[in-house]
């Protein structure tokens, strides 16, 4: 901890609460800090500029692509150098902290704010979150890991209770930051507007303290979202550190007169006081500060990042890569690129890609036209259509209604395609849209999502083949909204959102409802093809290793995402049929093969019952190209941790039946009962009807011949006979 | 209230507990009744019968249509009629109170119970249980409507909980419970073993006292059902009056022990056993008791009724009526009626009718085959196979882990196709079956679910035009489990059962993730057909009366049941597209038209939010012959009895801008702050971001210079601008 020397209770309560929009106060001995938003870009606003909203002006910045493209790469390593250069424009801009990753999970494809999270997978979102809070932490600067907690949609977003029960939260919501905060080590995380089972997450001493620093070890400050402390005493109570943008002194001053009267101990502000005082320290241990960053090496490494996220959705009869040829584009978004969302992540590009002059770059002498309708399509050897949401269709702070395209947008398809069948649909979009009608009518799909800016040259690489595509998809495409597992239960109602849907979100849905999806999760191709053998488990560590095999059998050089999912066919506790547990890649030349090796930890095998709880038995481990493209299974033995429950007066006679021993002694005693009871006992063929009653019921059903005392001692008899 | 003359303590508590398996107790002045198994029929043991499971020996009963098959004829006046002779029989042998009807929502058509319930739709499973409790209480016997509340698993089901949000539990789950205590005043309510929200049913103050007395007016006794009391202390302070079955006077100790203790009042005690004792004394008014009712007359209703509860699910080109002709009888289930479902509601039945014998009759000097196989069907003119489920397949005490058909019974049908092209399908089953096979297999369809003792009459006078179908189902048929509301949360999970899809229960969740069904809810055929003409709606008392001319355009006489749905398709909370809010039938010779009237209750089309609220506005009645069989359409305007809320500090400023001289108000001085909240007014194309922002944080992102005091004295300005 920092020697905060002789601060007293105000001077800590005034390192608690911001200096300006942007900055926190330098008290003592104690230097400010400047926080921005992220986390694709640095966001610094200076002079006037001083909004949450991405609506004032900042300082120019590489725009890397926002986590809905970068996620499908499949890549933390790539994720982990972008990381390291934001810290590396952090420390030029003069950003201590910069506000990121957002690593929510994306419960409904309706929420406004899903392009800055990764995915509806937490373990996906897990390990991209950690890459990333390492890469800008190895430059000393701080990630704020975001938003903390069950914060999935922008309605009524500051109000708003996330209503969950607990196993869905630790497995589904919480996950990924547990990830992040053990694997990474986070200096800082930011908690979120919303409220947890009518909790605000800001004010929830459960979430901020028991399990964030209690369970997981977080170290850092907890700062709060921009506005989202209602109360800044129960907030610093529950475990804020830090409220986010200044209030003029109002809140410190609240909480120096909450210690005065005694409703707030004294050494909770002091604490809090040195958690900022320590990431202050963290900060600012790079004396050097360099005076500029190399734009065209960070421009050049948000196009590999782009090439590398864009997903390759369907391509009928090796439409693409173009050869150089005549090419028409069609399409604003060709020309006016949706690089990335609107809100507080909004960056101020050092430059700006547009995928049209890219495109004429690569086809060479070849002549390409431009328009926004069908008519030039015809001449040409082949067209490209650039589909997508404009700005105006989705943004935070407000959800979409519906998943849909604009009509117009699927009427210029259909034109283009009545004059060229050799046309390719581009796809930009913060959220995913609804696709069944474009699959259907085009012969090739590339999924750009948002790709940044430089985002227009990725595109052209990977029309060209000059990129071999090998992203994935993070999140289904479902068939319909109507198909979607929130659809009923989003956004907020009364101030209340019921996740009803529980553990089954995204591909866990589709799969365990048994839906036809447009493309599921993992799903990719690329412009080689690749063979799996050879599947290989072994123990390792505290889980296990799983080795496959992977082959390029086709002609180009590539890249692979081998995916492993599990299963437990058996279980005590409902399961997605099949759920992430590890993945990895290989870049590999035509005919070349070789292992790829991927560690499965057995966290991620456990469910959770009080505590993670890993069941006996068996696994199924599935690896493959997407989660319904899967290759190879192996089944492993895992043994157990559950502990066995001593019986009580409420266990059922279906949980004695299932013990042999205490079985032989119910039965002994039930057959001494007169009546009803007794009848009971001799009707094996009721078995099924009769497993559910209580033994302390069977004292009514006894007419009061079985006491409460026989039962008791018969507990104690039957609990002592068990093995240990 | 009796007068209980000087009971003290211990003998009030007395009152409260059976003295034997059936029967309370007599003590001082207050006589002991009988209470008995039901709803279809009266299950009277005597002897050693004693138990819950419709195991024991039990006096011979008319054995009517179980609720699966009764409800199908959406006929309360026949409900009515067989409660009376329920009534009649019960005062023959000896019954004061009879355990019925049972009104639980159809939640998941696996529930193993669903053959005692009604429906998945409230308003039909209360209007047809009002109609029984008016029919048996006619005859001095009391009603005990079960199960009370959302008890709607059997598996663990004296122990889980069913976790639901209180609009849910209030529209679907408690509904029918409401309608029936509101209009038919039953003298007796079974509470349910589960818990609701982690309370045990029979614990539940909110439940048994603050909703069922303090709301509805209840002011009848509150029994537990058999074995459900697990603490009878806390049970009495709750609510309950009657504890069952007989404890051996071991829960009578308890009670009078705590009263001795000061931990329950005596009043409380005394109160429960004045309601047993008014119990007593309304069940024994009738002193004339009848020896014998006549069982012919009680078959024939029963025939009747289950006449009218088959339902035609498909005809294609006419192929029912059958003229008396050659019939292959086919299948197991014609010559052993599966009529009733196990557990306590098993009646010992005075007499019962095998469809196959009632075929025989019906066919006239034609030769009618029978066997368990295909072979014989080529040779007849038609083939009538019977399918479905045998009484191992389902029961009161367990769930069904799937709504197959036996595999071996779809291989029998294809068989018989084979062969024979003119085959109708005769169904037996107490739950949902999935029908999607059968549908697409055969070129008719009866669904007779369970018909009581004379179902095999029915079947026959259905089959050959005696009686013209017209039932209407009162589940949905879905294509698979995979589609059902419920089907990933159900049953419960480590003791709790989450109700995540809410209020869309049965056809609402059908209709509003627009998923293809098997059958709809309310769908039924008939031998000939109706037109609909002329909807009329008009004010009527307290809701609407809305009214239907409707024609025989066939060339049979014929029943025709309407049904009338409401939607409201702007609303401030989330809503089925349409629900069920009245029906209605009539008989019409070929040719004749009729008006059909039917009073709407304001009731059914409020929501809850912490009170029943009609909001207003347009709302559109749609008439019809079953839900997705909508034929006229009408739109009304309500007044709404919404109350407006005054605006708090805790008000965004969406809902402050939904206000014009608030929006106006709110404006000003948000023009007057600095920084980043003068930049939100003055930027209107971010209205839907900021929106959700409460008045509170703005304190905050003025740095302070909007203070508290100035807020709410804005506030207080604001809501005295506001109309009245």
């Amino acid at each position: 901890m920092a020697d905060l020397g002789g601060l007293d209770v105000s001077q800590a309560a005034a390192l608690g609460s911001g200096a300006t929009f942007w900055a926190t106060k330098a008290v003592g001995p104690v230097p400010a800090m400047v926080l921005t938003d992220g986390p694709h870009g640095v966001r610094r606003q200076s002079g006037g500029g001083s909004d949450h909203l991405g609506l004032g002006e900042s300082a120019p910045a590489t725009c890397f692509p926002p986590a809905v493209g970068l996620s499908q790469a499949w890549d933390p390593e790539l994720v982990e150098r972008i990381g390291v250069a934001l810290g590396d424009e952090c420390r030029v801009l003069g950003v201590h902290v910069l506000l990121g990753p957002g690593i929510n999970i994306k419960r409904d494809p309706r929420c406004g704010r899903n392009f800055e999270y990764f995915s509806e997978d937490p373990l996906l979102s897990g390990v991209l979150g950690a890459a990333w809070v390492r890469g800008v932490q190895s430059r000393g600067v701080a990630a704020s890991v975001k938003h903390f907690a069950a914060n999935n949609a922008e309605f009524d977003r500051m109000r708003a209770s996330s209503d969950i029960d607990e196993r869905s939260l630790r497995e589904i919501y919480l996950r990924a930051f547990e990830f992040v905060v053990r694997q990474a080590r986070p200096w800082s995380l930011m908690c979120s507007y919303n409220r947890i089972n009518g909790v605000y997450a800001a004010e929830n001493t459960w979430l901020l303290t028991d399990v964030l620093r209690g369970e997981w070890g977080f170290d850092g400050v907890v700062v709060s979202d921009w506005g989202a402390v209602a109360d800044r005493v129960a907030a610093v109570a529950a475990g804020l550190d830090l409220e986010m943008p200044a209030t003029g002194g109002a809140s410190d001053r609240d909480v120096v007169e909450a210690v005065e009267q005694g409703r707030l101990a004294a050494g909770v502000v002091t604490r809090a006081a040195e958690r900022v005082a320590r990431l202050a320290g963290r900060t600012h241990e790079q004396t050097s500060i360099p005076t500029s960053f190399d734009i065209e090496v960070h421009h050049a490494l948000a196009r590999e990042a782009a090439g590398r996220s864009i997903v390759l959705l369907k391509n009928d009869a090796d439409l693409l890569p173009l050869a150089p040829s005549r090419i028409a584009v069609i399409g604003r978004l060709a020309e006016q690129p949706r690089f990335q969302g609107g809100g507080s992540s909004q960056v101020n590009p050092t430059r700006l890609d547009r995928a049209l002059d890219e495109i004429r770059r690569l086809a060479g002498d070849h002549e390409v036209t431009y328009s926004d309708d069908a008519t030039h399509a015809a001449a040409a050897d082949a067209a490209v259509v650039f589909l997508g949401l404009s700005a105006e269709d989705e943004s935070e702070g407000f959800d979409r209604p519906h998943i849909d395209l604009p009509a117009e947008q699927i009427a210029l398809l259909r034109a283009v395609l009545r004059v060229q069948p050799r046309t390719v649909v581009v796809l930009s979009h913060g959220g995913v849209v609804r696709l069944d009608e474009v699959s259907a009518l085009a012969p090739a799909v590339l999924d750009g999502a948002l790709l940044g800016q430089a985002g227009g040259g990725a595109i052209a690489d990977v029309l060209f083949g000059v990129v071999n595509p090998s992203g994935r998809l993070a999140e289904t495409v479902p068939v319909r909204l109507q198909d979607t597992p929130a659809f009923l239960n989003f956004p907020s109602e009364r101030g209340h959102t019921y996740y009803g849907e529980r553990i089954f979100v995204g591909y866990r849905w589709y799969d365990a409802r048994e839906l036809p999806v447009t493309y599921p999760f993992g799903h990719g191709l690329s412009y080689t093809t690749f063979g799996y053998r050879g599947m290989e488990i072994t123990e390792h560590g505290d889980g296990l290793a799983v080795a496959v095999t992977v082959a390029n059998t086709g002609a180009r050089r590539g890249r692979e995402v081998v995916q492993v999912y599990a299963s437990k066919s058996a279980s005590r506790v409902s399961r997605a049929p099949r759920w992430l547990v590890g993945f990895g890649s290989v870049t590999l030349d035509p005919g070349e093969d070789r292992v790829v090796e991927m560690a499965i930890s057995r966290h991620d095998l456990a469910y959770w019952a009080d505590r993670w709880t890993v069941e006996a038995g068996d696994y199924t481990l599935s690896a493959g190209a997407s989660s319904r493209d899967l290759r190879l299974h192996a089944t492993v033995t895992l043994t157990g941790d559950e502990e066995p429950v001593p019986f009580t007066a409420g266990s059922t006679l279906g949980e004695l039946w299932a013990d042999p021993s205490a079985a032989a002694l119910i039965a002994a005693t039930m057959a001494e009962l007169p009546g009803a009871a007794a009848g009971l006992a001799m009707s094996p063929e009721l078995l099924a009807i009769i497993a559910s009653i209580p033994l302390d019921r069977l004292v009514g059903f006894s007419g009061g011949r079985l006491t409460r005392d026989r039962l008791a001692a018969l507990l104690v008899q039957i609990n002592g006979q068990r093995a240990p």
